[in-house]
């Protein structure tokens, strides 16, 4: 029976199945067992077996009205012509929920009696059988099913099993997962660091996803790159759990264990397979302890986050729902164009991050870097884009599907500012979310003149630029003029920011300016093509008649100002050009060189916007300004937004 | 500033804006303050202050792959033609993740290695400073923000912030919502009951509505109906909670106390407003202790569950959002075709709950029961369906909108069955969940022939019918060819069962048969027009030449088997007709009268859909077998499904 099935990357689909059908077993029923809980303490788990009402509910005739209860008979006839007297004998005053006194069989409303001075009634109209009576069982009765098996329970179902007597009932166990971080190189998050270590984050991702599956995680202590002892954790494990994770060394090179260890106490089934992200995952089982007859299933978790993450929603939630009796739900799907050209290597798919956006009336989809290591885009992406394997791609502007991670409302109330970095915008992006809960900003760093040209194609709401015109020494507008000749465009002032040249603490280099990026003995770091600080160095090394090609590292491109900064801290380059908050940021040193003009560039059709018009009244707010002034090397802006291009400029109202 | 403002009837929009702004404060900013707490357990929580990265991730220059560290400078000019060595010493072996020995600054694949006998390599191609490298911040540098404040952070946030060195951060404390249930009625749930006592399960309701939404629920012991007890346990809660909220009561009855008592210990806003269900809710605010100058925001619920759950999602949903920074969701929103017409009282804003289903490519809508009492129809409830105070209704047939209670997702998997009431299709249900997670069974009891008539327009996937055709004796075929003279329907047998007169324990009036039902001491129940139940009736009824107008309770309709049972059990009635398990379940006692044929009806072109195929595996189980044995009264049918009507009939395939 033993089955090691060492294939390299098996297509994702097929793997699944083969781990879905070892796992679940024959027809996939395998379910955690029942146990019976307080109802009251029920919201969220899924029924074990259908729940009957114990009693009927109301469990007795009730007035369903404030007023009188009457027996029916007695107002047989009665209209506004010939009104019928009840004596005192013959109805019993009740308020809603009262039981109903014997022999009554309805109620007449406390709005509809006259009473008389003898202490009777006079009544008007006949009254039915029944008439303003919750009669037993009206809500349920006795033996009839409230909810059925493998129901996820919701408050309303807990109200409604309470009410028909269910104090407690049987519901699935919630399935147990081990998790075991490997790696010599772990150590608790937190804990100082040594080049080489790292913090062990990924079991809080993993359990964090777990929990909101409905499973119970367990994590393990990290365990060394040693298959004996991952082997022995695994065992545990599986004695302890329903289901086993191990994460990291399941790739295939010579420290990673967790295909070897698995097989020694089980059975891998799959050794990788076609994703990307994701590819390094082992599939299998693992007896639950020594001659432990059952086999538990067990998932070797890639140690990158993103392949983890891949890993956990391909392998685990389907196994993870199963066992509760739940259907694995199926991602939201929108579709929206693509912003940029989408390369992706055939014979794997390819599951990429992308940010989403409501531009107008349509939406629009941009890929976020890819690497696998990279958590930041697990928090800024807005769903997964697939590249089949048999693609190499996408093309720019093609309509493609996105599995979304966020919901569309959610997605809808984000406003996407494309351009230039700064770390301003993030500020400015939070402070719109405290004051608009709901409401967010999400940048992308292409770098001003990227963002000018992502503004006119309708990719973004807003773009962020400092791009200066040697020739008139103005911002922005000339830029605009050039790029987006057709397009009138509103150009909004968000601040003023000091630029400067960033260098290790204590300036070891003794660089004074501009000038000195051309010795020898100093390597630059450099921000990218398009970029206005790029634009900024271009010119400023103009000015002194310096050519780039006499600036070592020239070519050296950074995306944003805090990658400049982190490659001068760690001695990459002596010098980078950029912000004054990004170089505080890490402690360096800096050389102002120039003051310059940030501006929001928008098209006029967004500025009714309601979004738009909250981010700019929290711009022109007083918290702005003074996180600006905490960042450092900011002046707020205040002039008035002013249209350029399309004929037409000047300020506007 | 006292402003006790008893408006009846204010618009709920209206009120909900004065609740918001008075709780709120201006601007609406309150929140809840900020408490620091790990990271690692913060999932689901909402930050209160945007995080920014305390280290670099990484946070050191780590090797991409598995391979050797250079000194890129070593490998220049290096080509196939004319490769370069590398000395022992010129290199490292590292695996992924290894820091990068001082002065390497590149990492060559594994892959792309050729060792020389030396213990040096050769090197084929120039390697880029930096290639298959991860430098330092490639993810994060330190004093980037990680996520803004406001956000509610998931799994791969807390992973982020983790590897970002952030392993303790200040999320809005969760909101504590402090619940008293008022009313002299209410008893623990699951205690044996008196009638007139109901058991208090509305705390369990709004508490789950509350965890679901991120807040503490406090709930107190219930309140009996007294003016100074009620404003006693408001004043503590207030004392200890940042919201109150009050259950039952909150009417302008004379039990009332929940208005007056707010009034007497803080102010009253509003009371009453223009909704159905969940007129009577009273809004206000109450001081925190004796002499205490905050007011907490307070809520008097009303007591019957439908109208405490409107109750809820109005005012008290985004109230809790609010007090945590996050906006109140919008609901999803869907547009369907109304399966009836829907009749309203104008000036009322109506909110009905309702069933969706997709049958072929539309959604289609049918209105549930509308007692605010009805627990059970809000298990049902896919939806609301909301009726401007504007209009009296809508037309059968009318596109309208719901606000989903259930994904479109969920709702889509789900068979809507329409017709005959039976037990046994819960049953059914259960078992198709069970066996396939994910899809469901919503029957709707309209009756055989209302049944047969909503296939027939596609307002369901199928129609249970048992119609006898007297001239015949054949069971639903000559209902169908009558009723869809033009369709072309596929009846599915389903089972055999057996119905009879449900009459007391012990049948003290002695009730022999079908005769017996026109003696002036019996009082009959009768279920509605146009089931097979009382078609069956009026077809036993003609064969002993009894007239209906001979029977007593004739006229008294109920719409399923269990409610007739209840009515007899309850002693409104001495005999019903009905199925034995119905009988069963309250113990009462059965004379077997007919054995009877119950058909599932489907439209030929559904017999191809996943779910149909399902149920129909489903049917034919051995697993449904024994529930129907259990059940008692039933036998399985193994019969073919057969085409009826269209010009075709006879057995299918």
């Amino acid at each position: 029976m033993r089955r090691d099935v060492y294939l390299k990357t098996v297509p994702w689909r097929q793997a699944q199945e083969l781990f879905l059908d070892a796992a679940l077993g024959p027809g996939r029923r395998a379910r955690t067992e029942a146990e019976v809980i307080p109802t009251a303490e029920a919201v969220g788990r899924v029924t074990a077996a259908p729940a009957f009402a114990a009693v009927s509910w109301p469990h007795y005739h009730a007035a369903a009205m404030d007023g009188v209860a009457v027996s029916s008979r007695d107002t047989a006839g009665a209209s506004e012509a010939s009104p019928r007297r009840l004596s005192r004998e013959q109805y019993d005053p009740v308020d809603t929920g009262d039981p109903l006194p014997p022999g009554r069989d309805a109620v007449i409303m406390s709005e509809e009696i006259h009473p008389l001075p003898d202490g009777g009634l006079e009544v008007v109209a006949a009254v039915p059988p029944w008439e303003n009576v919750r009669p037993v069982g009206e809500d349920v009765v006795a033996g009839e099913m409230v909810v059925p098996a493998g129901h996820r329970l919701r408050p309303a179902d807990v109200g409604a099993l309470l009410a028909a007597g269910v104090v407690r009932l049987a519901v699935r166990r919630r399935p147990r997962v081990g998790i075991i971080p490997t790696g010599d190189e772990l150590v608790p998050a937190g804990q100082a660091l040594e080049p080489g270590q790292i913090p062990e984050f990924n079991s809080a991702i993993l359990g964090g996803m777990l929990v909101e599956w409905g499973a119970v995680p367990v994590v393990y202590p990290p365990v060394p790159d040693d298959p004996g002892a991952v082997r022995e954790a695994m065992v545990r494990a599986a004695a302890e759990c329903d289901v086993v994770l191990t994460i990291g060394g399941s790739s295939a090179g010579s420290g990673d264990y967790t295909a070897r260890a698995m097989s020694g106490c089980g059975e891998v089934l799959v050794h990788g397979v076609n994703t990307r992200p994701g590819k390094p995952v082992v599939l299998g089982r693992i007896r639950g302890g020594p001659g432990a007859r059952e086999m538990r299933p067990a998932v070797g978790i890639p140690g990158y986050p993103v392949s983890a993450v891949l890993a956990m929603e391909l392998f685990v939630r389907p196994l993870v729902m199963a066992l509760q009796g739940l259907p694995a739900p199926a991602p939201e799907v929108l579709r929206g164009r693509l912003t940029r050209r989408l390369a992706s290597a055939a014979g794997v798919e390819e599951f990429v991050r992308v940010r989403v956006g409501r531009v107008g009336d349509e939406w629009v989809v941009t890929p976020l870097s890819r690497g696998a290591g990279l958590t930041t885009t697990l928090v800024r992406a807005d769903g997964w884009l697939v590249v089949p394997a048999g693609r190499e791609g996408f093309a720019e502007g093609e309509q493609v599907e996105v599995q979304l991670l966020r919901s569309r409302a959610e997605i809808e109330k984000c406003l996407l500012v494309t351009g230039s970095h700064d770390p301003a915008l993030d500020v400015l992006g939070s402070l719109l979310g405290e004051r608009h809960p709901g409401l967010g900003l999400s940048s992308a760093n292409v770098g001003s003149l990227a963002g000018l040209v992502a503004l006119g194609r309708g990719e973004c709401h807003a773009a962020g630029c400092h791009l200066l015109d040697p020739d008139t020494g103005e911002y922005n507008a000339p830029y605009v003029r050039r790029l987006l000749p057709d397009r009138q465009v509103v150009l909004f002032p968000l601040h003023f920011r000091q630029q400067g040249i960033m260098v290790a603490p204590g300036n070891p280099k003794g660089i004074r300016g501009i000038e000195d990026l051309v010795r020898p003995d100093v390597t630059i770091v450099n921000r990218q093509r398009g970029s206005g600080t790029r634009v900024l160095l271009d010119w400023l090394l103009g000015e002194k008649g310096i050519s780039p090609r006499q600036v070592k590292g020239y070519g050296r491109e950074m995306f944003t100002h805090a990658q400049v900064a982190v490659a001068v801290q760690s001695g990459t380059a002596d010098a980078g050009l950029g912000v004054l908050s990004a170089a505080r940021a890490l402690g360096l040193d800096f050389v102002p060189v120039a003051e310059e003009e940030y501006d929001l560039a928008f098209l006029p059709e967004t500025m009714d916007d309601d979004r738009v018009r909250a981010l700019l009244e929290v711009a022109r707010g007083e918290e702005f300004s003074r996180a600006l002034e905490s960042l450092g090397g900011y002046r707020p802006a205040t002039g008035d937004a002013r249209r350029v291009g399309g004929g037409s400029w000047g300020a506007m109202g």
